[in-house]
């Protein structure tokens, strides 16, 4: 394509192959390097500092803000080349919600500044200097996935690997930065709640908690420090979708794709009432119950076991919910059995493993809760609600997963489908309408449009001449072994087509609902609400330490899950 | 294929990728409960036994055995059908190692039934069952494994993908099992050591030492104790092992194959004397400081410091000749430019994968080492030969990767490439030769024959017209772009040929070289030959707890990542 390709017309070239894996082992020693300092600074190893791991961090921005520039430069300057996109990755939607969270992400950066400025006596100038750096680096990587997020880079392989991967483990390494200060937050607030309660079995010690000096303008000391934390999460999220849409960037580099018209498939509101308003109950339901528990929990015994129990109690609800309407998509799924597309596309690939690799961590917590509930001597009654929540925990994943899977891999030409039934009726009944054509072409050029508003010509047509309902008729055209068609299918079109919108409404319905959902239940663990510490339980059969570093290890994928799904149900329902 | 089977011609069905993700999800939840009972069991988790968690292994393999008795029986029963087979998967030398791993794990199983029957009072009877169970299970899987390796299941997909994937978390769970009580043992020898060393700062634990009740016979009762941990090991590669080859199959189920022609590439000692001689040398010598290292460490303090400096010296020298070796094939490979193989095949992206992902342990053990060393406070003289071990160890593996790698992705038709340039020879001279046909023949015949061993007919034919050394003009023959070809390039054909013997026989040599350096250093991890925990630096640095964890995490990959890739040099050197 460009000077430095000159890829062979079949196989892959060796340079190629090898760019890929030198560029991966760099990414992994450049990530595990990080991942060292940080568990260095977690453990308060001695001779390493906070500095020390900002100072790396600060490095790594720099030179993914110096190869940012160089690619933006070189892409303007060589504008007139015609380049591959893309078309499955950096979906406009991901990019609004990276934008979105990537402006909070700024506003944290601001907060930081700020608290930097106020106890600027005994912080050392890495603090000061991360945020600005960090605001920098957010600003042109934004920009930079909106422009080139679709790329599938071609020319001077090895350089842009190493920079894409570069920017990868840059921002996963981030992410385990927030994830850690997060975490050393919510254990920080967990064991003042402890000791408010009045356990002194246990050896607590807040963890970096405050600076050792006073602040310069008491005021805005407790507004920056406060607000930081209810920002972490936006900034989590942020950082975890960079690292998953350079990853697919990276995954696409010289890569050869068949030009496929592409589905601009916007989404509507219209048509998904029903799913949209009971995704909406559970919403505000779970905002106020999150409000409730943390205003309540760590008050006294009572209270917490109050909260832990309305916790359970609305999260088993809504879980079984979200099972249902699995179910009943599965079941839909079933119903008419398509074929899938496996054609190969990184963005996809990459979806489906992430679902699954992320809801590892929270099944991980739940089984911990089940053995904990079976193993443990003395169980308080708010307990016995963990087990039911725990099982449905994994139930519900279990069912999602396959859900959306499923529905990302089929096949969305739909259209083809229906033409071909079409044909097959206007053949087999060998009539002389010959209209075939021509509705063909007023059909691909609406390929998302409603199949019940058919146009006038053909719905009457086949309408004045439909007899039964289309049930069993219906698996027989779906089969598409048997060249020959029974006589029963001809008239089946219309009311087919008809199920068929009713299904496909039902389906969008379920995805807007699940999306709600999902996006419900990120806020909880995302906001301090976290009975795995608060339950007790698990924390008595495992021990406090061990069952915290589970938790702390994997509730990140846990949280990830959440927001994951709910933007994977979100583009099933702008497919379906 | 068969009944049940139904796969459409184009795109996957759903059933088929339900299937896949149900499975899939059901054998993660399989492994994270056991993970939970395993981590419970080494936290010594309130209620829950080591007697728990060998019940929940003993039913896995239990279903396990059903599952394999039923596939065996039903693959006996329909013999006649011809089913298709992955060439690629289970290769002969891979199905020999297990067997050897298995034949000493039943070793292992024997004087564990002996062990339990000496303490038969004090131990639960699960511990007598596991390994009476396990030698079962592992009779029967080796067994498996031998027929069944290179299935493509086509029918009944969904409970037979449910067995694979039971099978292949089984062991897996199995192998955390035995990498778990592996690592315990090395952490009481290493705290014992720490005793004699007088280091009384550190809270000395020993966990799971000996049980509670004396030995019914007493000669016996060390034997077995001691040679237990001298036969896990090798207990712990045959279910990793085992592991990898089911999951193999797993991924195989509903894939569709082109049949093409398998190279027979048979094992021959013959042209690869020098590396083995080399590799001979580092492979006794390292037995040798193994043995010395282990009477030697924890003696005395000099004496511990110098085992210590005795092993880092010969790692290095062994690392850096490695390193040598590897860069050497490197460049040879860039002198020659091929295409790589892309098709698919789900053996060898394992491989590659595990690679990598493996070499991730052992990487995060150096940079721990180099974070230490950069960070100490004091640093006593043997620690400073751990900087460059822990910096060899990366860029080894770094470059052992690359050369691996990109090994098997190589073309291996090499006699097609060279047949082609003869064509041209003889066209572009436009004799009357006409020898093209019959040469091919012989020549396809025998495809993996020296190319050095040329039919006297032809080799004489354009030997007489050599006129000048084939350097340059081998250049141009590679790039392949120009159909029009220069008329120096006519008389290159043998010292071409001879040029690429010599390559390949020096490619070969490396192969085997690397293959033994691999074994030998699998051995010193593999029999609690452990720097990390002897060094103390990063003890001190990081802290005994974090730092023990770290090792006990990383350890199991970085020792598995040297069996794995001694195995995957073996297949380097029968493909070159």
């Amino acid at each position: 394509m460009e000077k430095g390709s000159g890829s062979p017309a079949a196989g892959g070239s060796c340079p190629q192959k090898n760019a890929e894996i030198l560029s991966s082992q760099y990414g992994i020693n450049l990530f595990l390097a990080g991942l060292l300092l940080t568990f260095a600074w977690a453990v308060h190893a001695v001779g390493i500092s906070k500095s020390h791991l900002l100072s790396y961090l600060i490095t790594l921005m720099f030179i993914q803000l110096l190869w940012m520039l160089w690619y933006l430069c070189r892409s303007c300057t060589q504008r007139r080349l015609i380049r591959d996109k893309d078309t499955h990755a950096g979906a406009r939607w991901l990019k609004c919600g990276i934008t979105l969270f990537a402006v909070i992400t700024l506003i944290l950066d601001s907060f930081k500044v700020g608290y930097y400025i106020d106890f600027s006596n005994c912080l050392s100038p890495t603090e000061g200097i991360f945020p600005v750096t960090h605001a920098a680096h957010t600003i042109l990587q934004v920009y930079f996935l909106w422009c080139h997020a679709k790329d599938i880079i071609q020319s001077f392989k090895t350089l842009e690997r190493f920079g894409v991967i570069h920017s990868v483990f840059t921002n996963l390494l981030l992410w385990t930065n927030g994830v850690l200060t997060e975490s050393k937050h919510q254990l920080n607030e967990h064991k003042e709640r402890l000791i408010t309660l009045g356990f002194g079995n246990i050896t607590i010690v807040l963890d970096d908690h405050a600076p050792q000096c006073n602040c310069t303008t008491t005021t805005l000391c407790s507004i920056f420090s406060q607000g930081i934390y209810y920002l972490y999460p936006f900034n989590i999220e942020y950082h975890i979708l960079a690292s998953t849409m350079l990853y697919v960037l990276w995954k696409n580099i010289g890569r050869k794709v068949e030009h496929h018209q592409q589905h601009k498939t916007p989404f509507k509101f219209h048509g998904i009432t029903v799913g949209m308003i009971f995704g909406l109950i559970v919403l505000t339901s779970t905002i106020a119950v999150v409000v409730v528990y943390l205003i309540q929990i760590g008050r006294s015994k009572v209270k917490s076991e109050l909260a832990l129990t309305m916790f359970y109690l609305h999260a088993i609800f809504v879980l079984a919910l979200m099972c249902t309407a699995g179910v009943v998509a599965l079941l839909i799924y079933r119903l008419e059995d398509r074929s899938l597309d496996n054609s190969k596309n990184p963005a996809r690939k990459l979806d489906a493993e992430l679902l699954v690799g992320t809801a590892a961590g929270s099944w991980l917590l739940s089984w911990g809760s089940i053995l904990a509930i079976i193993c443990a001597q003395a169980h308080p009654k708010y307990t016995w609600y963990n087990l039911p929540y725990s099982v449905l925990v994994i139930i519900e994943k279990y069912i999602q997963n396959l859900f959306i899977i499923e529905s990302i891999h089929r096949e969305q030409e739909k259209a083809n489908d229906d033409i071909k039934t079409l044909r097959i009726v206007t053949i087999s009944r060998g009539s002389t309408l010959s209209l075939t054509p021509s509705y063909k072409e007023i059909y691909n050029g609406r390929a998302t449009c409603d199949i019940g508003e058919l146009p006038c010509l053909v719905s009457s047509s086949i309408c004045a001449r439909e007899s039964d309902g289309g049930g069993s008729a219906n698996k027989e055209t779906n089969q598409g072994n048997s060249p020959v068609m029974h006589s029963a299918s001809e008239f089946s079109f219309y009311s087919r087509s008809s199920v068929a919108d009713n299904k496909r409404r039902i389906l969008k319905n379920i995805a807007a609902f699940l999306f709600l959902c999902n996006l419900s239940l990120w806020i909880p663990p995302a906001f301090g609400c976290r009975p795995e510490y608060d339950n007790g339980l698990e924390e008595i059969v495992f021990g406090f330490e061990p069952w915290i570093i589970v938790v702390n290890l994997a509730m990140p994928f846990s949280i990830f899950y959440r927001m994951h799904s709910a933007a994977s149900l979100f583009e099933v329902n702008c497919k379906t």
